[in-house]
């Protein structure tokens, strides 16, 4: 009977993330990734531009997919409940196990090059949220100020969701920090 | 008759700048630095671990200033009225004229390297702003969104008063950013 197996993509970031976490990062080289997931390092570099990237690799398809998410919500829906639906939605666990991302934010804490990365991959991410609320017709300034106000709502969320149990969604936790940052803002 | 002079310490951040304007940040070295400032490479690294330091010299003690000022707002302020209060009163311009903080901008913002340092030093910034409300007994987590919420309005603020003309100050344009952020979010 055939088993599952998660194709060599997969295995390389579980590789990676294994080998930060017991020798660190720095200290781990693309070759020792690719031999134990058991492949070339010329696969590895089909996949990945390089050993950081293996961690920020699903990046640019989640700032996608919020982005059209923020774009489509339905009209009605304020700037900042049209993120926080977005953010809800984000099914992140169909993608990518919690574990994984619980191993990966301690790897990412570790690192001072990583957190630099994260940061920018935010930035970035601002941008994008911002880009998309003009798409709906919000003025610049506005649109800026909602999209970073997004931003503290998803890392907060994010990082509470990631170290939840596993039964818990993002949907009511994103839901939980929207009215607290509201509470805490208000005059 | 004597006429004010500015240290080796300005003049060297001025030399930079100027270099970084007309030929690039990566093109220009720290002996290019010093031989226009008119002193020795080691007058420069008494003053600067590198050339990117130059540009962020201050931030450790804006940092420091900030902090304290939101630690000793009146009591009865809300959270991130204390911070906006803070924001308020900073006479950045007292410190380093206008025109220098525009051409830095400008600077910054052709350099992905000096952007990735300028994301560094907002961060930093936030762990601060939320270490000093948690000494004004605010709990960790409202600490850490009130932060967030008071960089969005420094940074817009900043962005938008180095624009301004040589007259306008700070404290308007930061309540004018927060009255803004405030009604963005809103419910």
């Amino acid at each position: 009977m055939a088993r599952w197996q998660p194709g060599s993509r997969e295995r390389l970031q579980g590789a990676a993330l294994d080998l930060f976490s017991q020798q660190g990062y720095d200290s781990t080289t693309v070759a020792e990734i690719a031999a134990r997931a058991g492949v070339t390092k010329r696969t590895f570099f089909r996949h990945f531009a390089d050993k950081r990237d293996v961690l920020f690799a699903g990046a640019g398809e989640l700032e996608a997919v919020l982005a059209g998410a923020i774009v489509e919500a339905p009209r009605e829906l304020a700037p900042l409940d049209a993120i926080s639906a977005a953010l809800a939605a984000t099914r992140a666990d169909s993608m990518v196990p919690r574990q994984y991302l619980r191993q990966r934010q301690t790897v990412i804490g570790a690192s001072p090059e990583l957190m630099e990365r994260e940061l920018i991959k935010f930035d970035s991410l601002t941008l994008a949220f911002a880009d998309a609320l003009r798409r709906r017709e919000v003025d610049a300034v506005t649109a800026s100020l909602e999209a970073q106000a997004g931003i503290s709502i998803f890392r907060t969320a994010f990082a509470r969701w990631v170290q939840s149990g596993d039964d818990e969604d993002m949907g009511p936790i994103v839901r939980d920090v929207l009215t607290q940052f509201r509470a805490a803002v208000a005059a």
